[in-house]
């Protein structure tokens, strides 16, 4: 009978307070075999065609701001409408009837926009200097200022999607703005456990967080950690020292501050995983939120080192080969030269 | 400016009301660009390798059963311990202190299981007969109801991995089943939305469902159909007509009656969409349910066809750029010859 070598460590299940769901803690997967050829981590095309790139401005869906302000050819970071949007500015947010009685759709109203982060097609964020990092924080922060204008947008999401196997399909250092007239799912579980926790405890959930073997790095404002139940292997969380509920409330120091950090994040985790895809993620409250003192907004940063199956989708449940404690080692003592 | 084509209909975001969670369906998203290079689809090593295959056996980790009970070169179906699991069969169910206080974490006691589909390597389920896909149904039934036998088992996950995008390390056809001491977060809020329209309505939310222009086919005792607020593109549901809490309640006529309605949506999947990787999920109740009237299991085909992204990490939103109606519309003139 074949024996799998004994692992080191047991299996553990471990709940994300945060998110309210469990995490599958198995050093025992990571050494399963595959039959299928390695996936090639597909790479972009010419990039001669580049829309996001200087010069094709043209070729883009409409500018919404570009910073700084006045520059012309010169611009450092474009704020701009999704050619291809999930969600449509041209709708009346309303409700229309479902196909089915009893089941519940509204018009598809909302904001989708890209964020080009660079004028050159090859830099990515982590080849920006902190305050550059800072800049396109800010310039998130700006966008998501506006938005609050509009009564029905309910929440905004900032994520990007960096290689294609973390979905991807423009290799340009680009993020995406969606504003949504609901509140979704995920970031609906998200605050109603932070603020079972605060009830139980008279404390927000992340100024509470003790990382102890689960620190990374620090910087004057923010600190890097793996989380207790981290859902993929080598997530990073990044997180405000002081008590804040909306990303939006940053100001210039911090978004500089923020950006150091973050850099110092990318680079390790490129380096130690050999630049994996991956995704980031800032999670904020909703703009009307009932909650203030208990949601706490952060960072999040994916690796998507393998895929995921059946079993995460259909349980919400993750399986994670990688102990937090030693993911967080390993980050710590990377050396940036 | 450059102009993307006016898609024919607008945006819409729709309530999966069995999950209690947002689709965004945009149909303008599908002609978006991509410079990646195509993703090839992974294509299977040589197999004379395949621990899942007849006469390998003595490579796998050890067998709980077999179909038939009494054969030996001969079986057709093996139901096999994962040798790599994410859950341990060999620790006690208790609570271990988290590393860090107020954190939560219990051993990753659990089953993790495979069922091996059929002897032979290159045989899909869709290439069984009816009756033989009824009887890997049953052999699913029969190890649930093993696992029910454990107390500290609280759910148990049947889920299948086709083609590599979708998870799968094996191109042997399988399953996998994983028992585990939680009621996963997935399924905790598909039982609450479910409970709180009987609530509602006094009536099971899949009893009541009006498939109309949704509907694919139909069997003796079961519908095909594709969901009003589908999370993929093309993806399939399949509910049993009479109110049941629990697959492990199905006989051996229905499963017979089910296997032929699952080798249809197969086929018809596999023909319109080129083979596509995807995963077969399913969804029953936890074996302790206070909610019998409200719970009802089904079976859901997810179809692969586009990766997932930041946003619907973020938010538990996915993005659909098919139609519900649409889908249902192909997938029902599909002629399988
Ligand atoms: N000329 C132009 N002007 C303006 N915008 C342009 C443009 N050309 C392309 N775009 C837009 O640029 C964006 C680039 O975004 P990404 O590469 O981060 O991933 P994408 O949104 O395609 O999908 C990934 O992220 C989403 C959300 O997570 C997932 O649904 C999906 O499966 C995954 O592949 C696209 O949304 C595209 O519509
Ligand atoms: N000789 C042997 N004897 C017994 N068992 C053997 C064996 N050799 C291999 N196995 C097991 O066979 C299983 C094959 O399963 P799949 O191909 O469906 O996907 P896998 O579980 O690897 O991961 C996919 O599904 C899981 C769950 O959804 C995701 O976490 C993951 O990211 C995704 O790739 C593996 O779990 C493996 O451990």
């Amino acid at each position: 009978m074949a024996e799998a070598e004994t692992p080191k460590r047991s299996p553990e299940i471990r709940k994300d307070r945060i998110h309210n769901r469990w995490v599958l803690f198995s050093p025992a997967r990571s050494r399963r075999p595959s039959d299928f050829k390695a996936k090639s981590n597909p790479q972009p095309n010419n990039q001669r065609e580049c829309p996001f790139c200087a010069g094709h401005e043209h070729e883009c869906a409409p500018e919404i701001f570009r910073v700084p302000e006045d520059s012309t050819n010169d611009w450092k970071i474009r704020v701009i409408q999704n050619l291809y949007p999930a969600v449509s500015r041209e709708l009346d947010f309303q409700n229309t009837p479902g196909t089915v009685v009893g089941d519940v759709a509204v018009n598809g109203f909302g904001f989708h926009d890209v964020v080009i982060e660079s004028p050159a097609h090859s830099v990515n964020l982590s080849d920006l200097f902190p305050a550059q990092v800072g800049e396109v924080l800010l310039a998130s922060k700006k966008r998501i200022e506006q938005l609050r204008n509009c009564d029905s947008i309910k929440y905004v999401q900032v994520f990007k999607n960096h290689g294609a196997s973390a979905g991807a399909s423009m290799s340009h250092s680009h993020s995406q703005i969606i504003a949504l007239p609901i509140v979704p799912p995920t970031v609906s579980a998200r605050l109603d456990s932070m603020t079972e926790y605060f009830q139980q405890t008279g404390k927000c959930s992340l100024c509470d967080i003790q990382p102890n073997e689960l620190l990374i790095d620090e910087s004057a404002h923010f600190i890097s950690l793996v989380p207790f139940a981290a859902t993929f292997a080598f997530e990073i969380w990044i997180i405000p020292r002081d008590h804040s509920s909306h990303f939006h409330e940053i100001d210039s120091e911090k978004a500089i501050d923020l950006g150091g950090l973050l850099k110092l994040m990318l680079l390790k985790m490129s380096l130690q995983l050999n630049n994996p895809p991956f995704n980031l993620l800032i999670h904020t409250s909703p703009f009307q939120d009932d909650h203030l003192p208990s949601t706490h907004w952060f960072i999040q940063i994916a690796p998507h080192l393998s895929g995921v199956g059946g079993f995460e989708i259909a349980t919400g449940c993750y399986i994670n080969p990688v102990f937090p404690e030693d993911a967080a080692k390993i980050l710590r003592e990377v050396r940036i030269s």
